[in-house]
């Protein structure tokens, strides 16, 4: 079975060794800028901030690393089966201009790109559905920010160590560890349609799970799913959101365990394996996911390029549930 | 709930930014004689040794690096609940001023610290409860030396790759393979009150681990507990010991798998996984821990400092099962 | 007990620093031709191959970095009781001399080192079995070349993240993901007694998993032992192939998971843990093993060293459960 | 000849091996806040500020690898002779507490830090003479604006691979390659006594250069110093500065060529050579050198930690030519 | 003074920071076949090969890296005024879609590829000039072929620390130790106008350096230039070759000291400084160089970037020395 | 010109590729103790010690570093003509068992070590010249000791960063910073005929150097070599020793300036540069050089090995310097 001719193809390892050429997310044509999203199904787009960050840098440099190690993905998902290259229409929309000398200003100028992007006409007029490599966590907010704009308030599925809903840091009220309070109080999210699964670590008091709890938020500790298939969480997941609720899916990459993704700012011991990670992103098939995010991932603190490849499959594994994608 | 004003606290991210300051265990207030312990609770403490070591050294950066990591780590922890500096009086009493070109004299010295550190009256007249950043382990002896005179023989928790009692090394009786054949030769341990939990890899005969047998401690090897959790043994342990019989919990990184501490210079495949470790600390909780060290952190070896980030937090999870420490 | 006196044993960590002479695998007697050979049991032989795979390069330096950190490695197997150097003659025949600017000569050069090696009279008589040190993938063609010569087709376990069974890369029939391919076409194989253990990943269709399965491999991939004990399988492995058969064990180290061993050409996420390793290669034991390689250590991508340690262990692993070796 | 009983001395390396204890600038005594600068000669503190780069970021570590790295210092100046510990009073004043989430309200922060500190009375009445670890050349504009307040415009000695004179970056006039427009726009500096050395790379236009030679600064390329020494430039400096002009030395690490000093975020090929750095610096001696900063050390880039060692050395020199230093 | 509106230019800092966005030669406008090259000055190609090199791999990824470094570098040479993106029509053309598995018909490949791009008609009917990307030096064979079909056998500027003139490397006449021996037996090299410079350390005899010098090569050892500016040496091959014939420049980064580049493949000790090899190129003014290549850059050898970050610097000096760029 | 056919020849990168194989040094045949030195000119020996270094440890790993970097070199040396294995017989004696537990007892074995070395009849004779392939500095004395004990009192170049004539370090005589004070103690050295080259650094007064100027030493500290050839240096030192006395070459490569020699675990800036290091070794030319050593390679900060090539490099010009070497 073949693609219909006109989708884009991420370039052949037989085409082009697989080192080579300009690093592209999965080889695939690249465009510049929002408004290149037309006729498109999805779209990945770099966020390469790192100025939210409360501890280590280095996620400006997220996006070209992802893209870098997305080299090694073919376009079919042998375990799953999915083959999203058959039916979508994607590009890599290169990266959002940031301005790295302001949090405020880079928030406004990254819903302003997700605004245009949703506002571009998608293939067969459904709405882009962009997949985002950070970058760090703040870029959650504005990115949710154009989402509620085009699909009204969504579901989350949020993976992370850290629940990110603190009132502020530092006096600040965006940052890193702010993005979901904010989403709250703006409206943006359907609370009682919130999973965080993955918290652990050490806070300032309980109420760093309580807050969301209170919100509505279903919290799932790592501590609570060692040892565990995560497939029947997703399951219930699938059943209390329902295949029609827009459905935001935020990957911090920091939700799993260092073991794994060490290239990261703020690692916590003890989280998800990625067996787990898996198992949360492809038990998303059947929702409707109109986005996604990896974030977190940092470079510098990756010196085999193994946590950035960890993240590129992430994102390979969202687009393989995006809705219309067939299995072969 | 705030603790008592009288107790030191972290310094909070939202008054210095967790990568500013002088880097201090958990931005803790620092002192830098033993002399300096009285009137605490517990001490963190470092021993920058590394010339026991068999293979690579740098243990001797140890310390450093786990304080330096420390700094994200907060005071409430999330998982259990314990709050630590809501009861108890901490700081960091600095390093042992070891001396690096002779173990003999180390040994001493170290040995010298200890007994001066629990010479002081600590806070309500109890003695200090010491938390070592090693360091290699070595050190174990000369620590258990000074907590046997303090508090006579004391039951082990031992978590490591290696049984460490071999008979001598190289012709030397005091290297980081041989503490606890010391300790036992020297009545330090209570040896039917002894775990060796991980043991694996490969050595010159069965005696390797019959020895220990003989000697009355309970040995798990790794391989036997693959694939488990570790809270039936903790309850096991717990019954055994009893809540009154002082305790030392003796916790070697390498004791867990090399994909999560590969920043050690021992490393044997086939290891601990980090829930395993963090159940076995927070099994701890009900006894009488006097003291414990975690050592073997070889910052040459991390190139992106997790090792030393997982070693600050076994540390941090030490002091939130010590007696006295309340749950939020 | 104490070997024959004319065995081969690893230098001691008494009477050598394990940091301190000649690297050679697990500091053995070194040797450098294939005709040296004669009157072993087993060998260890290294191929510095890397021209063969498809992405990062590096395996040149396998060998050589696989010899360093071997020297952690002690004679006798803790967990399993193993104790090769009591009843074995093993040495280290050092490097095959491939031509690193031609594929295709170096394949005639290595099988033609095989031939030569297993020409040699063994010790009592038996054919010497070979434990390769890596090298990419694209060795197991020559090794099986010289195996069937001698011992006809061979049953295979072969754990790997890719089956290695592409009709060509980039119009060439040998490289490192051909292999197991023209192994087949070749005849080199018993294509009813083949298991590939770990497959996972992306790739261009179905097929890359269905044509090993119409020739009769068994295929195992990752996600469906997620956890899970792979003792069973082996159990079911041993009786299908049965103690005669000759056996080969292909190991390409990229099955197990990137967070145990990064340090590799061509890392794929969701892979085997070091435990699920060591069960398939203790569980060869019963079979009769006539050699085995351990593939795609790529020292630079480890800077650690863990990834080549862990190729080490496992050749020692190898070692341990070849026909002969006894239990203490 | 022995300092004065009441100066900090350095923490000997016979009192504590230099790898050991909690790493303070060249083992000083240390403080946290500028209030504690009272009755001081000169003081080093940190500023671990990076949001303001536009390239790599990491120099908010800086501060901390740099006190880690200058554990090797000891107190007296081999090659000139200096023994500043003999006669000034100097601590480590810890780290300003920078608003990692704001470059505006950070700037703010840094120019209150050093205004309070420069309101302390130093020993014998004289201004504290502050020597500040880096962070990102951003921050010389706050410390020159409460250099400013206390001892008017102040001549500049300013090493750098850029004359970080932009007008703007992204649109935002406060950044790391602005702070010398922005001084020269508000008075702070004098600039017929401004020479920038070490300037090189490439830029949108001659203008790059032709403004601050428009201000009447001095400028220094450093291609037009390849092969010689800077001794007679100091000495020509020094003459036109004269010795009661108060001075201010703004060191990038990067005005150095990579060789020596890659750590850094915003390399330049073809820089100056360790020993020229050497020669500014000790040529400084005789000037009324009233503060320094060492800027741009990033050590997520410096995996030897080499850079900061040399920042360290640097920070010294500079301690070691301030007024009253004495030579032995 | 702007370009010509039509004029390609590299993506301003100020549009995308320096660490976002696709990574292109520059962040110039990219295309990726041969043909593309019409109506261009120069174009920047990668040839990302490495089974040509004899000890550590890695060039494979020079071309990506070399890229992603080159973002810092700005359009105008601020020390020789050069301005090339005034006057000359550059892109990025990708790279050669090499056969990794295959010297041989990489090299085909190779040749075919810029045989192809030569016979694109360039801008004002003039040949493109190529700048490429190594890979190993092996390229510069199948460069210097399609060259001399063209231009006809070419003058040569080669730095290097190897003469690269072996007869045969293991047997093989095509390595990257031997495109020099080759392009003088087929006639590509006027011999009498060839300089190596910043040749150097050991080897098998006198003849590796006799054999050049007995074609009329003019050889310049590292060591007899050490302590010397090179821009006397550069006036002569300037006089020597004239402006008028075709010259190309083949520089490998190992004829610089491995101080300032030591992320290459066959280092060799006591070579030439970066202010020498900037000498050399900014020497080849007026020159008309047809081409030229920087090889050798190994990023798995280069933890910091900085090699390919002078990678990317020398291909820029190159380019501002082609005819036809205006000095500002 | 062929060497005689009996003389042991490096291994040709013909026979097996530069990256495999064992690795010896320079791919020289291999022995494992002081007594099959009989026979020999010249023999490489390993002392992998760090236990007296008092900063960053990992020298232990020197030697075998500086193998396997070895192995690029090849027989002659471009540069001066010398073709030492035409002449010399010359092996790997593989390194000394120090016991890493103990420096008092490890010095012992070295100086048992070389007492039996040099006990062996050598070739023709002679006594064999030792090249040391450390280790730290401490190495040197008991060197010395056995030095002295067959030659009587050396004169000594001893190229350093430091002096290494403390009393004592933490209150102990042996460390890697007093060999040479102790060997002036115990005779071992004409002290008339000792320079030091390359001093620089802090210390804790001036006496630091002046002790050693008090015993005859001639001191060149780097600052005074800044921009200098060494060449005339070493000509005076060649009249002032004679051809006869024999004469002794320690090279701590911390000498060298940390750009060129980073991987050290006590760097100091301002050092010398490698084209002066190499000065100094061929101006040994001459001399009767009975012995050498490269100290102070710590391959854990060596990232590239690029230090450790230096080392090797530098020992293999030792070799090129020793009577007996013809020129080609």
């Amino acid at each position: 079975m073949n693609p219909p001719p006109l989708l884009n193809q991420p370039l052949s390892g037989n085409a082009m060794p697989r080192f080579g050429g300009v690093a592209t997310m999965m080889r695939l044509p690249t465009a510049t800028t929002a408004t290149m999203a037309a006729g498109l199904d999805a779209a990945f787009v770099g966020v390469p901030l790192d100025i939210g960050t409360s501890h280590r840098p280095g996620t400006r440099f997220g996006p070209r690393a992802i893209r870098a190690e997305s080299a090694l993905i073919r376009p079919y998902n042998l375990a799953t089966g999915a083959a999203p290259f058959d039916a979508l229409q994607v590009a890599d929309l290169g990266d959002v201009p940031i301005n790295t000398y302001s949090l405020e200003k880079s928030v406004e100028i990254i819903s302003g790109f997700y605004r245009d992007l949703l506002a571009q006409p998608g293939r067969s007029g459904r709405l882009v559905r962009p997949l985002t490599l950070g970058g760090d966590h703040t870029i959650a907010l504005p990115i949710l920010r154009a989402m509620a704009e085009h699909h009204g308030p969504v579901a989350l599925i949020h993976v992370d160590a850290h629940a990110d809903v603190n009132e502020d840091m530092f006096g600040e009220r965006i940052a890193h560890g702010t993005p979901f309070r904010r989403a709250v109080e703006e409206g943006l999210l359907r609370s009682d349609k919130v999973w965080q699964i993955g918290l652990r670590g050490s806070g300032y008091a309980a109420d760093d799970f309580d807050w969301p709890r209170r919100q509505g938020f279903t919290l799932v500790p790592a501590h609570e799913v060692w040892w565990t298939s995560l497939a029947p969480l997703m399951a219930q997941i699938r059943q209390a959101i329902g295949p029609e609720t827009p459905c935001y899916l935020s990957f911090d990459i920091d939700g799993i365990d260092p073991a794994y993704a060490g290239g990261t700012g703020t690692p916590e011991i003890g989280g998800l394996t990625v067996p787990q990670a898996l198992e949360i992103i492809r038990g998303c098939r059947g929702l409707n996911l109109v986005g996604g995010d990896l974030v977190e991932v940092s470079p510098p603190y990756d010196p085999t390029g193994n946590t950035a490849l960890l993240g590129a499959n992430l994102l390979y594994e969202m687009l393989c549930v995006l809705p219309g994608v067939p299995l072969r």
